[in-house]
């Protein structure tokens, strides 16, 4: 059509405007629904504060500071081509092959075929959501969740249903009667992250079995986030893939970010037995055409790590959370259940609202010229209102430098103006 | 709501059910409607026809065959880092500065803070859609075009109304009264890539301006896929960053793939003048939390290749681009327009449709045992029923392999069972 007129309604009249008149050259919806970082919003008071000449010790992100692994970056290094190719749509088979190896290793049968290399956790998360999910769909998640996954929910269209997991029991897995209450026509998957990120909590064979029950009754998909799979103190992670008869409702969605420190290179997996969604992912994989090369083959390198490169790892991040644990349960109002894994631990302080309480250790507090920065566990609620006297702690420095932060942080509860007792 | 009751209307009566009866745990209809890659299709009757030992030509893929500059590959090798970190999630800043520096050589005037980091040209446009586009509004963009951009808009829900450019003109720029046709409420932007895949179309000043013009008059984004900007042969190519005026309505999606055959880094660039735009952006690239780290260190090194770098490159696809063209119209019935960029042609073939053909010749044609692999142009069109008779060819392949490729396809034209004229 030809300069269409069309009617826009204006309170008490409704006038005729040609389209270009009307139609805004502004953003979509979509763009404004989507969330900004929690953790991210602070950083320009980190950056004020370390230009005022104050140390920061950084407990905020999940980047840990183990050295990635020698011999993995050198296998880029020492990589031999000539033309930086795309790789197969999938990932390069020879990696998926040695990932069935691994995967083998942790106690997961899966075949080369059933596996994508993404970029990232993150895309494996998107492909699920896209593969699975249509617009209005609902997800539940218990919070306190991977604040990202709004934004993953918001991209794909899809509805975030909270369920809430109390930092009295640790962040156990809600009862299934919870679930059922949260369970609508619309809801098609559950989301769990285990060991969890932002609590630390590692979910117990009985509470997976829980998950197993609720999924197969209500056919929903399972997306299980093993982000930290190897990151387990107290028992041996339990992975969904491992949960027998919902083989064609659980999607995994891996990374080798925190497992070699390798958070750069981008390189995650989707899995799944249920080769209608592999069919569908497969399609939004080939899309964007492959995953990223060099990271690739650092992966496929890590897979023939030694048996026990994780043992050094697992005992420096059990030596910190015993640390940590004990310096916050130790300050007066202070509570942090003991996180069965990961490397995050969630603490309930004595504060008003931990935004400000956040901010406040950045913008107004220094001890001894050093102060701390903490994610504030406003950002991984999907209830308003949830996590305003929690704060997430990432037990990513040295203990050393732990003891300093717990320090400053000791120090500040003593003197926040917004105590709560 | 505990196992809550609903209804499900059946042919003739009304029944209640348990939804966990009722819900099936099926896919997507986003998955379902996601197109699979139409090039990917005939792979394995290529694979078929290598197993029994003939040679094939592969004209039907954009993997450029040149050779990743050395010292770009080598910068990745000698990085000296000790942990693979996220970098920041619009990129790292340094190759951002870089990047002005490039872009002020092409022409492009833009500040570091309007360039995000993304993981290919791919993500670019997925950033581009998510930005600006909800579900149900309208892109037009000019067919033929990339096939993927209909994979993206189904991932974004958004509509694509193809304005459909003819192989008689060389696919030159549809008129302005042909774009106001297709402009609906609901449409918001414009996709254009140039130089063109598939056609090898080179926008001209006088089309760009007719562009600048349609989307400033309709308050329409103008999204430019510019991934080929230095394979321009006849002429420079004229950037969409350059129409001034349109400032606001310009996104630039980018890539260094093709450029310096880096297509498995995974590195591309979004850039945009309009900050609201860049600042929708940004929380979807935040929410992915960084682009490949080792890619970025590649595509940062590329920024200082000597200024000679891309002559012998582009000198080597001109000689291809002339034997190629010149080569097919030499042929009998066949009509392929000199494309201006890129390393695309498309041909106009005398065959009843170009899936069928394409398909006959891996599986029941060879000549001298050896054959070609083209892209039917179908794959390329979002209207039905065209490109039946035409099909895209990459000369990604020397002078010597290019001939016998065309030795090949005239052969075939001569004896293929369904040729029309």
């Amino acid at each position: 059509m030809e300069d269409p007129a069309f009617f826009c309604v204006f309170p008490g009249k409704q006038i005729t405007i040609l389209p270009y008149l009307c139609r805004m050259l502004t953003i979509s919806q979509r763009g404004n629904a989507m969330p900004p970082s929690p953790i991210r919003k602070l950083v320009p008071f980190a950056e004020a504060a370390k230009k005022k000449g104050t140390k920061v010790y950084h407990l905020n992100i999940g980047q840990p500071d183990i050295e990635t692994p020698p011999q993995i970056l050198d296998a880029v290094r020492h990589a031999d081509f000539k033309v930086l190719e795309y790789s197969h749509s999938a990932g390069n088979e020879s990696y998926r092959r040695k990932l069935v190896d691994y995967y083998k290793k942790v106690g997961i049968e899966v075949d080369h075929n059933q596996i994508i290399i993404t970029t990232g956790g993150s895309e494996a998360i998107i492909f699920g959501f896209m593969a699975c999910l249509d617009p209005g769909d609902e997800v539940i998640i218990p919070e306190p969740f991977y604040a990202n996954y709004n934004g993953f929910a918001v991209e794909a269209e899809v509805v975030v249903k909270p369920i809430t997991s109390s930092i009295e029991t640790g962040f156990a897995l809600p009862a299934i009667s919870e679930f059922e209450k949260m369970i609508t026509p619309r809801t098609k998957a559950i989301v769990i992250c285990n060991p969890n990120n932002p609590t630390g909590y590692l979910y117990s064979q009985e509470e997976m079995d829980t998950l197993k029950q609720i999924v197969i009754k209500h056919n929903l998909f399972l997306f299980s986030d093993e982000a930290y799979r190897e990151f387990a103190y107290d028992g041996k992670q339990i992975s969904a893939m491992q949960l027998e008869g919902a083989e064609q409702n659980v999607i995994l969605m891996d990374t080798i970010s925190k497992r070699y420190s390798a958070c750069g290179g981008r390189i995650g997996a989707f899995v799944t037995k249920n080769k209608q969604v592999l069919d569908a992912a497969m399609k939004f994989a080939q899309a964007r055409l492959s995953p990223p090369s060099f990271a690739q083959i650092l992966g496929e390198a890590a897979v023939d790590l030694p048996e026990n490169y994780f043992d050094a790892t697992r005992a420096e991040y059990l030596r910190r959370r015993d640390v940590l644990v004990k310096r916050l349960n130790a300050m007066d109002g202070v509570f942090c259940p003991n996180p069965g894994g990961a490397f995050y631990a969630m603490a309930k302080l004595p504060i008003d609202d931990s935004d400000k309480f956040c901010q406040w250790l950045l913008e107004s507090f220094n001890h001894n010229n050093a102060t701390v920065m903490l994610a504030p566990a406003t950002g991984f609620y999907g209830t308003k209102g949830l996590g305003l006297n929690e704060v997430r702690l990432a037990y990513v420095l040295n203990v050393d430098d732990l003891n300093g932060a717990m320090d400053c942080l000791e120090a500040a509860l003593k003197v926040y103006p917004g105590r709560t007792k």
